[in-house]
């Protein structure tokens, strides 16, 4: 399970502020501490109120890589905002991401194939959400049959199956879950998620998304955006690892539990 | 999920105890505990080093009954012993076990037959423990081929596929996740286990144990043979359900939370 820590994001309040004010030790103390909890790679995402987006990405890169020898997702919408950071990746980067729609798949695919990064893919639209196990895994077969043209193989292709709330539609785990299947069985893709959204509006969420991850790494997810300093979730990854026999003697696991993870 | 509840189990030292000094207090207790933490049924192992076997299983039967009104899983490898227990259930029974010893069958199935009963049937047999997924099923298999001239249909029949440790080999959760979904494909049979021994020889076993029961309960397990006073256990199954959409509006799992199960 490839962890991608979340935390450096300015949708969240104290990171936004930190961003703004260029409070480089705050942003490098969250980089240290997600890599130590667990995480294999950070994402980066400046926001999009901002004004300076460009600039904000290349020094939130920059000031990353000063703090860790890490990988990057560069996460943004925006074609010039995702190029500023990739020139400046020390190591593979993800791109954070495409979706179905033409113009951001023509606009963004070139970066990635020109950087040789990966490529999260939001299996969404012009006609917008997917409901479905069926609808997700089409708009991810349409996204495949699209980026044929670059020179970035589905195996370098993440696709994000989107979780939607279990607390207003109760079939949407089984369809996140019934898409991951489809993608592993029929595409030689990778599957991601973001987990949360899943719990929305339903107590203790914490359990809920460290379920969730369970069954979705049985399910064939190879990758997930979480914040890793939720010791519960990383232990519930470490002990996922250990049963599906990805963890040798089972030491990440008996590691992560001695270090308190 | 069928939640079957462990322990009142004669292996446990303060139960073992307590049939000895026919101590119905204590049984009592146990009984309820478990039925209030969320246990759908109750298993009854009276233990088989005892002489007066039978007449402990009578006693025990009794006791849980006038404590509550539960069904039961009558627990003994002794065909003597079953029948002593099942000719005093009130409700309908589950008998555990059955394995592929044609012996055991042709002494067993004649009173799960006759008392109405569901049947456990432990997927071993006179050459031992099965070890791959494909082992395991074929046992079920030839039980299932076994046990047709008796009128007990598969869908009365839980098969436990055996649950061994990872700690000394790494595959077989797998082999056991892997048995689950062939049972349930091709067999009209529910699936049941024992958890504990999954974990066996590691540190934090309550953590394996829920992780390990939420990807059999994806993969298809009916029912599952647990210590239900273990609140992180059953909130880790209401939080199952809750997923795979077999929890109508959340409401047993909300319900669990507020009552700190």
């Amino acid at each position: 399970m490839l962890v991608i820590g979340e935390r450096i994001n300015a949708t969240r309040k104290s990171m936004g502020e930190a961003i703004t004010k260029k409070d480089s030790d705050f942003i490098r103390q969250e980089a240290v501490k997600q890599l130590e909890a667990g995480a294999d790679i950070l994402d980066v995402n400046c926001g999009m109120s901002v004004k300076d987006e460009s600039s904000n990405m290349e020094w939130l890169v920059n000031t990353v890589q000063d703090a860790a020898d890490t990988s990057l997702v560069i996460d943004s919408p925006n074609p010039a905002v995702i190029e500023s950071g990739l020139k400046l990746c020390r190591k593979k980067a993800i791109v954070n991401s495409i979706t179905g729609e033409k113009e951001r798949i023509e606009k963004i695919m070139p970066l990635v194939e020109k950087y040789n990064a990966d490529v999260i893919a939001l299996t969404m639209d012009e006609k917008g959400m997917p409901n479905t196990s069926e609808e997700r895994y089409n708009i991810a077969e349409k996204i495949a049959d699209s980026i044929k043209k670059y020179k970035v193989p589905l195996d370098r292709v993440y696709f994000d199956l989107l979780v939607r709330p279990i607390s207003t539609e109760p079939n949407q785990a089984n369809e996140f879950l019934g898409a991951v299947s489809l993608v592993k069985k029929n595409l030689k893709a990778k599957t991601v998620c973001g987990l949360s959204n899943i719990s929305f509006g339903l107590p203790n969420r914490k359990l809920i998304n460290a379920t969730f991850l369970t069954m979705s790494f049985y399910a064939g997810l190879d990758a997930a955006i979480i914040d890793p300093t939720d010791k519960n979730m990383m232990l519930t990854i470490r002990s996922s690892e250990a049963l599906l026999a990805r963890d040798e003697y089972c030491l990440k696991y008996i590691t992560a539990f001695r270090e308190g993870k």
